[in-house]
């Protein structure tokens, strides 16, 4: 590590308004989520993905998702994305103006049956469908796939880093823009993560923009350092680490993240994120999500004093 | 990390005994600690902390300690260590029959003042003292000293990183057998943590030989790989990162045991800890200390299905 050189800044993306809220039964109100938006955005945060264009009766939680979009495409810089499963999921987003669509393909072949009934090559297939749709409308969003289940499964056990390699490659030659690899179910080591983020990255150069992270067995952080240490500086987070219960068997919450925002902040790395601010949201939403399973170490702990000073000099002098 | 060439073993030290129960009110029955300790060496743990010379009414809990050496020593190949804060300490160690004693010192100055009441160098001169005392007495035991809030201090908040250096090559020039780095409070990054240690591993060499870190912020596991990634091999734990409470200010437990047996088997790196046997462990400890604040991330999710299956290969079957 001594001679590794450290990046300047990294990028954080909110998921917390989707791959949190879709694994959680309460549905929050639209203003909710709006001035969970604005407020993340007056936190510092450039990039969200506000919700998922899938059927409103599979996930009703996410049923505004058109709704979130126009709001958040009203703030200036803010990258907006959405999840998108399949092609009419893909006009629904280029309808509603978003930035990015992110297009799930699990690496695993039973996770890609059991949740989306279609084989990895199957979802390839669509995947080159949106790509064409995308181009006869002359839309400029852009597409990004999340290789889930990249790092293991819980329903196949191991993913072979070929069969993600191939996946990645096919993908790429459909024209796709950027890729990135989650660690869906909280499998991944940090040895792992970065053997397959190394190998990735020979594949996919800079389009392989982001990791995703979660935290079910206590490495996510140790899993962003990994994957940081092979050049990645994009991460998805989710704020209070929402989507997942230790209690629930096999749910999983995404890495907290003011937790990552901690992290970069004390190894003085720039991700734009008003520490205070975040906690004040964080503080907001989880009064929202009440009884709800919250996660997260740094809002447990506070800041250490060296690191409170710097952030905050005049409360450093009172 | 792709060209790291990772240790394909490393040594765990767990200091629940110690370092978990000074920090708890209640005082654990002789014979319950006793039964921790045997279990956690049939688990494959073959150094432990026993606890700690200290006067007992300041440390009550830990008042049983030179029973735990008797009995620890009859355990074949088990290493027994203990923590002595001063010359009489250092005496009743060496009548103890204990392998090692960790001689603590306060990197800083304001910390060792609140803690000892002496200044660190009063404390070097102290350690001075012992090593004499050992040699006087022609006793084998050996000599650790732990460097606490060598990562940032609670207290006085950063911790120049050249007093360490000069307090570990003075404690060092006394002839101790081992140094050690603490995060004693959990402040430490992995950025800090790899600095840290590779530029003590400059001053000491092999007989920097121990990272200690707590958990208290999400940082504890990251930590452990920074300073893994410098070549450090050996690291304490604490069985359910007993020792801390998020609900307390200031407290923090130390890395789990059961984390760290996680993490390295997942990369593949040998501990000689049977993870079951481990866990059982954990499960009876934490019945004798119902009520409170246990850690650790793998006890609530499990492990992932292609390890678990790797270590027990007949249930895979079943």
């Amino acid at each position: 590590m001594s001679t590794f050189q450290w990046p300047q800044q990294v990028s954080l993306r909110e998921v917390g308004l989707r791959d949190g809220l879709q694994s959680i039964a309460r549905t929050l109100p639209t203003a909710q989520k709006i001035e969970w938006i604005r407020e993340a955005y007056e936190a510092g945060l450039r990039e969200i993905e506000v919700g998922s264009f899938v059927p409103p009766k599979l996930l009703p939680q996410l049923a505004d998702t058109a709704d979130l979009v126009a709001f958040a495409k009203t703030l200036p810089g803010l990258v907006v994305s959405v999840l998108v499963p399949n092609l009419k999921g893909a006009e629904r987003a280029m309808d509603s103006g978003a930035d990015w669509m992110l297009l799930p393909l699990s690496a695993s072949h039973a996770h890609s049956l059991a949740n989306l009934r279609k084989t990895p090559d199957e979802v390839v297939a669509e995947i080159g469908a949106m790509v064409q749709a995308r181009q006869a409308r002359g839309s400029n969003i852009r597409i990004e796939v999340g290789m889930s289940t990249s790092l293991g499964c819980t329903i196949q056990g191991e993913v072979a880093v070929d069969e993600v390699l191939r996946l990645l490659k096919a993908v790429l030659a459909l024209g796709v823009d950027r890729v990135g690899l989650a660690d869906t179910v909280g499998y991944a080591d940090p040895r792992q993560v970065g053997e397959l983020f190394a190998k990735a990255r020979e594949v996919a150069g800079d389009k392989l923009a982001c990791g995703h992270f979660h935290d079910t067995r206590g490495l996510g952080i140790a899993n962003v350092m990994a994957a940081l240490q092979t050049g990645e500086t994009r991460f998805d987070a989710c704020l209070a680490g929402i989507g997942g219960c230790p209690h629930a068997p096999g749910a999983s919450g995404n890495v907290a993240t003011e937790d990552l925002a901690y992290l970069f902040a004390s190894m003085g790395i720039a991700t734009g994120i008003d520490f205070d601010k975040l906690m004040a949201l964080r503080a907001k939403v989880a009064a929202w999500l009440a009884g709800e399973c919250l996660h997260g170490s740094i809002a447990q702990a506070g800041l250490p004093k060296p690191l409170r000073a710097q952030l905050t000099p005049e409360k450093a002098l009172a």
